[in-house]
């Protein structure tokens, strides 16, 4: 069994967010899946996915320090900076994250620990609404 | 065809530990299997996976110290520290590396190439066991 | 339905490289699923793929500086130097980057965002001809 959609978040601020309850809700069949996998695609290379504590709003806001802390702005050696300073760290900081998940669903619902969240990470300031697939499949 | 299994790891200490024959023994049945995928997911945010050289020990002694030199404990912009020096930096190693692996499986056997092993990353000082969601689908 | 094929690269320089166009020749295929999932899986441990911008060249290079100030060479901490001093640093760049990437599949097509590409990213110096195993699956 296969499902697939293609999903539009809201507009987030630069930073990192918690979307697994949005993720969730538009999954309402997983439900009918025993046994399967979640896989969640952004279609964006200044954004990307990652999973990580949800309890405490520190955790993230230490992701945005020590990120910019390792992928500065405005880095002599950087070539691409047309689109702005925050444009070249945000496409280094998707791809050392990752621009897709996976997930197990088991006896239907996602089987993530019990402190894991999907992150929503916006790289950019002004990023806008981000297009995300979901693809899920089982039996 | 779907198979999935949760098993728990024993523990580790800090650092990274190749896993690949334990998870083989894990799965005998992907013999059957002609073409398909494994899934490992970890359920835990402090710990993670990745695939790396499994010959010479060092590799694995060099990425300790160097993921120590790009994120080290006790930096002045962290703001999550309640749960121990080493806990937010392991977070943030966790996201880098990852919570998930998929490996083709060909042939009833895992394709990893000649040097390819499995690691199990562990960021904590005292992680504890480590448990895995196995996910295996193909035909 | 599943299908997998394994195939060798041309050999690339150290450096960051689109390849998209090379994978799309390589599962024509694809045309005949209406949901899925592409897996691209690379067999080695000193490079990595990832997806990022494909438009402006910049950018990869920019991605080959950036990473090689995070992850230089001859680090004093590093023990595994015999093989050269760009090995150790492929092994961490291809662990942070990540060994295989998963893309939906929509109506036939790879669902890719309006700027991304698959980016080889050959870490060594003089890394041969690089192993992919593709898989496909769906419906």
């Amino acid at each position: 069994m296969w499902q697939q959609k293609e999903i539009t978040l809201i507009q987030f601020p630069r930073g990192f967010h918690i979307i697994t309850d949005e993720i969730i809700k538009q999954i309402p069949n997983i439900n009918n899946i025993s046994t399967g996998l979640l896989h969640i695609f952004i279609k964006h290379t200044s954004a990307s996915l990652t999973i990580n504590e949800d309890a405490d709003p520190t955790v993230r806001g230490d992701f945005e320090a020590h990120l910019n802390k390792i992928i500065p702005e405005n880095e002599p050696h950087y070539k691409h900076t047309i689109e702005g300073s925050d444009d070249m760290p945000a496409h280094l900081k998707s791809s050392i994250l990752g621009s897709s998940l996976s997930i197990p669903i088991s006896n239907g619902k996602l089987n993530l620990g019990t402190w894991q969240g999907i992150y929503l990470c916006e790289h950019r300031n002004h990023g806008g609404r981000r297009k995300l697939v979901l693809s899920i499949h089982g039996e």
